[in-house]
C-alpha cells in the first residue's frame, strides 16, 4: 500500500490495517491517525514513535505489559496475534523442545517477577539461541534499564511491522533502514 | 471480586479481566497496574481517568476511535467485544427494525465524516430513542466538544464495567456511584 492510498483510509481502515504494529495497542495507530497526511511511511513511524515517547512511564510499562511471553503460553495455545505468531516462529521458537521451552518458561518468569512486565525482544532480529542469551544477559539490569530497552524493542518490532505494510519504493525502504533503531544501540 | 484479591493479581491476569474496561485499550489497564495497591475499586478507576486526561488529544481521539457504532457493522456481524454486546444489547439496538438500523447508520456516518472519531455514549445508561436523539442532538457541537463528552461518555462505561468486576460493599457501592460522570453532566 503506498502512502496516498494510506492518506486517504478512514480511520476505521488505517486502524484494522495498522492497529497492530504495536502489539495490542490498537489506540496507538488510532491515536497517530490525526496527524495524517503522512508524507512517508517513516513519518508514521516516527509519529508512532512520538507518541510512545510522550507517554508516562507507567504507560510505557503498559505497551510491554501488552506484549506475549517468547515461547509462551500464547505460542503453545495458538492465541498469539497473527503478526506474533509469525515473528517468534521466524525466531524458531515454535520448534523447541521441551527442555528449551521449560528453560525459556522459567527465564521469562524469572524476568517478569523482577521487573513486572515481560521480555520483549525483536523475535525478527534474533533466533532461539541469541534470544536466550539475551534474556539472561537483561536479567542483570535494572528496571528503569529494562523499561528502556524494551521500548526501543517495541520501536524495532513497529518498524519492521510497518515495512511490510507500506509499500517499499527504494527511497521509504532506505528511509526505514536509516532510522533503525538495533543499529543505534550498536 | 474483592480489593485484595485485585491487588494480589499479577499483571497478566489483572489485564485479563480489567483489560477492557475502557474498550479496546488494554494498555490502560496494563499501565494503571503500576500504580497497585489500589485502596478501593474507585481507586482503580481514578486511576484510569487520571491515565486517560494526560493523553494528548490525539490520544484520546485514538481512544473514541477503538469504540465500534452503536447498532453498526459490528453488532450485525457479531464481533463486538463481550462487554460492548451486552451493553448495545441493553439499550435494544439488537432489536431495531431495518429502518432505524439504517436511520442510525447514515447518523453515525454523518457523525464520523465531521469530527473523525465515532459516536461514543454510555448504552448502559439509555435507550435506543434516547441514542439517536443524543446523536442527532450532539452532531450540532464543535469537534472539542464531542471529543471532551466522547471521552466522558467512555469514563462512565468504564465505570459501569469496574462496577461489575468489582466486589460491591456498601461502601465500595456509594463511592463508585458518588464518581458518576452523568450526574456531574447534569
Amino acid at each position: 500500500m503506498d502512502i496516498e492510498a494510506i492518506n486517504s483510509l478512514p480511520y476505521e481502515d488505517f486502524v484494522s490495517i495498522f492497529g497492530n504494529v504495536v502489539e495490542r495497542c490498537p489506540i496507538i495507530a488510532a491515536a497517530v491517525w490525526s496527524g495524517r497526511p503522512f508524507p512517508s511511511g517513516a513519518a508514521i513511524e516516527a509519529a508512532i514513535n512520538a507518541f510512545i515517547e510522550a507517554l508516562p512511564e507507567s504507560g510505557k510499562e503498559g505497551i510491554l505489559r501488552c506484549h506475549p511471553d517468547l515461547a509462551g503460553k500464547d505460542l503453545q495455545s495458538g492465541t498469539l496475534t497473527p503478526e506474533s505468531r509469525e515473528e517468534q516462529g521466524a525466531a524458531g521458537l515454535d520448534r523447541m523442545g521441551a527442555a528449551e521451552v521449560s528453560r525459556m518458561t522459567r527465564l521469562n518468569a524469572e524476568y517478569k517477577a523482577r521487573f513486572g512486565f515481560p521480555f520483549v525482544v525483536c523475535a525478527r532480529m534474533n533466533d532461539r539461541r541469541s534470544i536466550v542469551e539475551q534474556l539472561r544477559e537483561r536479567l542483570g539490569n535494572t528496571q528503569a534499564q529494562e523499561r528502556a530497552r524494551g521500548v526501543e524493542e517495541v520501536k524495532e518490532i513497529c518498524r519492521l511491522r510497518l515495512q511490510s505494510l507500506v509499500h517499499s519504493d527504494q527511497k521509504h525502504k532506505s528511509t526505514f533502514q536509516s532510522v533503525s533503531v538495533r543499529s543505534s544501540l550498536r
